[in-house]
């Protein structure tokens, strides 16, 4: 019941960390570095780790503490100099959605931009799906390249996508770990500098945030994705960088496609100057950013024009191939979907009712994905390529009884079933048409740096 | 980001017990027991058991919580089944301060009245004294008796006094160390539980919580006391027990004397019908809260008529004698205090000023009697039971300059000189007496089965 009280000249002591976390203070940088270093070289024990951890879930941390945290996380491993290559260097990440293939679109488009992409980035999570595992859908695509490779790719092509490296941010694995164990996963200040620690590892100049919310986001309420966006962007800029948030709607599938071979398909569309409407849009609002934010763009407006040239002149997908090719994909099967993994089997989903889809529970979706095999439901899962849903109706469409609402892609009867039963019961059939539609894009943050 | 969901049908999961107490919510009994029992067995990891303690200290308990974590930590281990020894089971339990040394008079004052006490107590903990390290100033006692001599013992004479054992709450061990690197000691729901849980495992019907408050106790609020004393009687009412609990002060030292075989001491003046006034007054309290609850007196009064009776007669140091023989102590020495450990050196600490005493940092004399070697500073400190504090005025009391305030009992040099500093600012002397007194009990509180 008692306890001594470190003293402000004393050496830092995990328990005085915990402590002072504990009753809402506030902690200083030396502390947070202490704590994220004595963690990821096993000197603090994990249950020390894990107590700090809920105290920081309940009771949040200062803008500067999320900032110290993200640099201390960044700072437990290599950080990426790309300084050698004279191009802005700009990436996106999004928190996470369903049908969200927009990194295989926005990588080779800004490459062909005149920028430089050298993208980390990560697998599927719970219901929603992963860059890494659309990316594998492609017959030989190698997203475990070593950093000499990885440079080499960006040197030739302006763009390199592959995933986590033990070298970068090991804190974040360490913790990561940990939170997933202990029910402390979900505080914005740990997300955020979970994220910005990763991201800024790969040396960039500029970033563009993705934050998903709707249905089927990790963030169902906008304020909350706002929340989460205002800290990314603060710290971000706190650091150096030129950061952008776009709260962007996810409460229904993004594009028609979802499922890792069937995305890539929806991928090539949009380069080629097709696919959905709402995925078309998105890429381009997002390329726009980057154009501005990597300066090759005076203004947003400009950035999208730049983006819509590069796709119309076929600049883009001529970048995508190139990519492909050099991290060992077959590049013949971007022009022979074929080639791509398909499922054995569809099925059709019908339409219980005639009138409007007024919603479709977008988390559902995802769920059915990972039902069928394109997601993780144990961490040792292997993903199935070729499953997934296309869907034919999407919020304020209208349908007949007996139509379509979406085909399954499945290999399994008993996974189609589920599948099938899942996604009829996310479509919502109403008589009155909604009289409000979602924008894709609610809201733009930026930081106290930006114009 | 994503986390699976327990319906309530699935086996319990550590993880969703945590998250349910970090979101606020009331947990089931049979998730607490989950929980108590994977800590003490080792099934759940330490990181998951600091995270939900973390998680309790921020969103505290329910009183249903509180009692079924109790249960689970009494039920981890060993409880006594005294049901073959006719007379009722009591006991008492303080919450810690400097110069408490009722048990040593309440263990054989209350057996001489016809009640069996089985008292298993703690050591020393941060500034304050422990009963086990004051019973080891006498010669040859020992308290680590097995249970089946304990039992012998208690069969012998009505009282024993000993330390934990391995087969009582182990859980309370397991919880405690990792309690104690965790920043999570300071919670009143878990204090609650650990008291309980061992005290209820002696096998007694009722039980005197003696809850301290002032300068020298944990709470140094009252309505901190008060929190904690109707925690714990609610918690022993719920289990089946009769408790009642006393608020009394500890804005000073009990008594005069502070260090082990000082005390020791002191406990003979008042077995002997002497003593100072205070220690003398909140035993016989105590005695008959005992002897009420344990339905030999039907009144408090009359409990502590019989006590003083018990003293008078000598019938109480006779028990103490027996008590102390059966336990291996040297009895020659309770009749010859200078058999007793004594220290080599004394000083005085003498008043800077004429006037009143108006206050004593009571903290402070326990922190003096540690630095003197009189408690520990680390775990693996051995006690020196020879020296101590002998307070020559206490608050209220009138001082000329020069005079003693107390007198040192020290074996080092270095020692004493720091522990008279000590001392000496935790006097305060004023011009004018203090208009108020502190009362030695400041509130009595009984549950919803109290009378």
């Amino acid at each position: 019941m008692s306890h001594s009280q470190a003293s402000s000249s004393s050496p830092i002591r995990a328990i005085d960390v915990i402590r002072k976390k504990r009753d809402g203070e506030e902690l200083s940088a030396a502390q947070i570095n202490y704590l994220v270093q004595g963690c990821t070289n096993g000197e603090i024990p994990d249950y020390q780790v894990s107590a700090w951890l809920m105290a920081v879930i309940l009771r949040g941390l200062t803008r500067g503490e999320t900032s110290a945290l993200t640099d201390a996380m960044l700072h437990s491993g290599e950080v990426l100099d790309l300084s050698e290559f004279p191009a802005k260097k700009v990436d996106k990440h999004s928190t996470g959605g369903v049908g969200d293939k927009t990194s295989l679109v926005l990588a080779p488009l800004v490459a062909a931009g005149g920028l430089l992409v050298p993208m980390i980035s990560g697998r599927g999570l719970g219901h929603t799906g992963g860059t890494l595992d659309k990316l594998e859908a492609i017959p030989g695509f190698n997203v475990n390249l070593p950093v000499s490779r990885f440079r080499r790719v960006l040197d030739t092509c302006g763009c390199a996508m592959i995933g986590q490296t033990p070298e970068i941010a090991p804190a974040d694995r360490k913790l990561y770990a940990l939170r997933d164990v202990t029910a402390t996963v979900e505080s914005p200040y740990l997300i955020c500098a979970s994220i910005m620690s990763k991201k800024l590892a790969e040396g960039i100049d500029a970033l563009v945030l993705d934050v998903k919310t709707g249905s089927g986001a990790f963030m169902k309420e906008e304020k909350d994705a706002a929340f989460l966006a205002e800290l990314m962007v603060e710290t971000g800029e706190r650091m150096g960088k030129s950061v952008v948030a776009l709260i962007t709607d996810m409460d229904q599938p993004l594009g028609l496609n979802a499922g890792n071979s069937l995305e890539v398909v929806e991928v090539l569309e949009v380069l080629r100057g097709g696919g959905p409407e709402d995925l078309r849009i998105l890429c381009l609002e997002l390329a726009g950013w980057m154009f501005h934010l990597g300066k090759v763009a005076d203004s947003v407006e400009q950035g999208k024009a730049l983006a819509a040239e590069r796709i119309n002149s076929g600049k883009a997908l001529e970048k995508f191939r190139q990519m492909v090719t050099l991290q060992g994909g077959d590049a013949l099967a971007l022009d022979h979907p074929e080639k791509l993994p398909q499922a054995k089997h569809r099925l059709e989903v019908n339409s219980p009712a005639s009138g409007y889809v007024t919603a479709i529970n977008c988390e559902a979706v995802g769920t059915a994905c990972v039902v069928l095999g394109g997601g993780r439901e144990k961490k040792e899962d292997v993903i199935d390529p070729a499953v997934g849903v296309v869907l034919h109706r999407k919020v304020g469409d209208t349908v007949s009884v007996g139509e379509p609402l979406c085909t399954v892609h499945y290999n399994s009867d008993v996974r189609g079933n589920r599948a099938r039963e899942m996604l009829l019961r996310s479509y919502r059939i109403e008589q009155t048409p909604l009289t409000q539609k979602r924008p894709m894009v609610h809201r733009v943050i930026r930081g106290l740096g930006g114009k």
